[in-house]
């Protein structure tokens, strides 16, 4: 599958990796490829010599999927770059959380309760086939879960599209996912968002992200 | 113990039954006994002759510790009601969670992000120590949570006081929970009340509310 994974950060780049292992096509959309270039991509990239980098629009222009690994904050502004038309009838794996850190530690929700950024993006973008996931999980335990009680743990879809839905739900099994849960439309997004404060707080008392949720049913 | 129990839904119903069984001498609160011994309380006393019946402030006075198992809205109320000298000092164990219906369903919640219903609580009665648990779960499975994968699975506790939290681990492990995390102070109970919206929407999913998370780790 040809993927934009558009975000240079640890969710970018370890989606990017992960995905480029599995033998897909993989471009890492970024909002200026010189700045990225400058800073400590090469370090990282010269080990995937496969993984392509590009500008948001160039990087979506082909792909089939499209992987919103950026800032919640920066999500809306990277996506408007990405392209409606470039968008339109693709796939979109939002794993961005609306987290703000304006007012210290914890961060609260830029947007929560009655809508969620999920929302917001699949508002924003109404002819892209939004399904949010991952964004429950550090990075390096969305890409490799069975390292945490062999993969005995939980994740979740949230969608419109039942199609786009199955296409992330292949793809998160492909990561050695066991247990996905499709919760429903878009609007679900808002219970997956507001995992972020127990998820906070869990992480400073544990001291590490390697922890998940398991739905016990 | 003496447990005064403010509630008589299936929540406070539940914890009354089991504290009693327990072995613990128990009164439950109402607004107005005459009304609530004129609704199916009847049926459900009957079985439970050593469970008290009282006012709000009559079950509070001599208890050691206060359940609050009223509706979101109703917890305020119920607890001004109970007084503010006669909580004091006590522990409060806090189930309540502010959910608003009045939109329809799913429920939103009344309060959340940078705020929880048990900070709101805590600072309505400064002088009362308020530990928020529990209201991640069903009524049935706070009571008897190893009805479930033999009780492996997870609750919570927040709350500023170290020795009120002991106290409720301490009832919480006499119900039969093995895995009690204690996720800091009183702010925390931010992170499991933002947990009912992904719980509302996994009960419509899987059609019971015999279920829970573990935090795998």
């Amino acid at each position: 599958m040809r993927i934009a994974v558009l975000g240079t950060g640890m969710v970018g780049r370890a989606i990017a990796g992960r995905t480029a292992e599995l033998g897909h096509q993989v471009t890492v959309g970024t909002r200026d490829v010189a700045t990225t270039r400058a800073g400590d991509w090469a370090g990282w990239a010269t080990a995937r010599p496969e993984v392509g980098l590009a500008g948001y629009a160039e990087a979506t222009a082909d792909a089939e999927l499209v992987v919103n690994a950026t800032s919640g904050d920066g999500s809306l502004p990277a996506l408007t770059a990405a392209g409606e038309d470039r968008l339109a009838g693709k796939v979109l794996l939002d794993i961005a959380n609306p987290l703000d850190f304006s007012k210290g530690f914890p961060p609260t929700l830029s947007v929560a309760n009655d809508d969620s950024l999920g929302e917001r993006i699949q508002r924003a973008f109404p002819r892209t086939r939004v399904v949010k996931a991952l964004n429950t999980l550090t990075a390096d335990l969305m890409i490799h879960p069975r390292q945490l009680a062999d993969g005995d743990h939980s994740v979740f879809v949230s969608g419109d599209d039942a199609e786009a839905k199955r296409v992330v739900i292949e793809l998160l099994t492909s990561f050695g996912h066991t247990d996905v849960i499709d919760l429903g439309d878009i609007t679900t997004a808002r219970g997956t968002e507001m995992l972020l404060p127990i998820w906070l707080r869990l992480y400073g008392k544990l001291g590490t992200g390697i922890f998940n949720v398991k739905i016990v049913r």
